[in-house]
């Protein structure tokens, strides 16, 4: 086990140990976990991370996620942060994750991040896919990253319901499983929309954050609208109602993905 | 067990079975199969299509592939025909099938052909793409059907290289494991070429047949042309040789799908 010793001279003559922070964009393909975040005897992404982290510095490491995804919910561009007494420059957390890391889960990208960058606190939005497959049959090439639906969906309907969501909203109606744990339940949406690619509609959402189970709660209002089982004052009413479980029901986790978290500047380069 | 003793009348009086043939368009992940074609103790498509064939209709019954897929390789539209004393609609075979066949096959469309057609010999080409993730990280959520290569490749080169296939040439060059038993190794290619979309690099080629191995070995050329470490002549060259395993290396099989065959009419309603 290393441990650094090296003193930073500009800020502090006295001995002591400095860490860095490290910043991971993580993919995972979620069906095999529960969710993100730490749980004792269940494999979650977080458990993964820090198992490998682990065996890369030798050092138990703890990793913070912008965004604590459920179970089952996959991500391409999740953001992780943690700090480290390694020397390891970036590119070595890339390689050095992904060969200790499941097939599963994968290290995309590492950037040193300055000691203010906070990956929770500082981001100014997420961004989230949730994928349709409408056919009558199923796919086996499509069906890990889509939720199956035979019954013909009215897109337009769906995406015209969608703009409703669009500026500043109390989406409390939209939360689940938070059982009145939810200080500030306002969330601001900046884009949502409803779009056909071959046999996948495509639902794309990006607001500031996100209450629990917010996408899959509002992709379960667009079904109904899809199948004509709602109409979009139903679900303008809801969205106004600040009433806690009139959205849903909750979509499959398996059809939701984590497209990117947006920072104020960008981690171009290392 | 059910038998049909269903007479047309039309065409003879006679007592007799009589059978329909039935086409199926057919998707899978080939990653768990020792490839379309039965062999015994092993996990192939056409066992599982058999398999499920034998439980909805309780009759053995073979089944012809237009294309035998091998190893890994996957398909989104595969067609396999085959003859049946049952008289359930094709809609059936489709919802039936689904329902029997593992989440990794689906039937997704079933026709009733004419007696005359022919699901190998009639086919007119063949579609096939070939998927390469160019990437330093590995991607777990596109790993699955795209070949991981990191040094990045040179696709303008790819694809120019790629247009020399277009035509009649014998393809002998590019066929491997066929131990000369093959008569005929002239092949008409109508449409090659390499283009990007995001990470991923797409070789698609449609061909009125493949000889085996063909088409990895063709991307396993490709890729050294996409390396700089082949030149479009020395490419030019090996088409032209009529030599025995001069193209490769062989191309990993899980990078491809075979997207679709044609046939002189499509297999639009039922």
């Amino acid at each position: 086990m290393m441990v650094s010793t090296a003193v930073n001279p500009e800020i502090n003559k006295s001995a002591r140990v400095t860490t860095t922070k490290i910043v991971l964009m993580v993919e995972y393909d979620g069906t095999r976990y529960h969710g993100f975040q730490w749980q004792a005897g269940l494999p979650t992404i977080q458990k993964e991370l820090e198992t490998a982290l682990k065996k890369l510095t030798g050092d138990s490491i703890r990793v913070i996620a912008s965004s604590r995804t459920d179970a089952g919910v996959h991500a391409k561009g999740q953001v992780v942060s943690f700090r480290t007494k390694s020397t390891l420059p970036p590119s070595k957390f890339t390689s050095g994750l992904n060969y200790y890391l499941p097939a599963d889960i994968a290290v995309r990208a590492a950037h040193r991040a300055d000691d203010f960058f906070r990956v929770r606190g500082g981001a100014l939005s997420r961004e989230y896919n949730y994928y349709i497959l409408n056919s009558p049959t199923r796919s086996p090439l499509q069906s890990r990253f889509a939720h199956l639906l035979s019954e013909l969906l009215d897109i337009d309907a769906m995406n015209q319901a969608s703009q409703d969501l669009i500026g500043q909203h109390d989406f409390i109606s939209f939360a689940s499983g938070i059982g009145g744990s939810l200080k500030n339940t306002v969330r601001q949406v900046y884009q949502a929309g409803v779009k056909r690619d071959g046999e996948l509609i495509i639902f794309h959402i990006e607001a500031n954050s996100f209450l629990p189970h917010q996408v899959r709660n509002i992709v379960g209002c667009l079904i109904r609208i899809g199948l004509g089982r709602m109409s979009q004052d139903e679900f303008h009413s809801i969205i106004e109602s600040g009433k806690p479980g009139l959205a849903g029901p909750t979509a499959p986790s398996h059809g939701l993905c984590l497209m990117r978290v947006n920072y104020p500047h960008s981690f171009e380069g290392e």
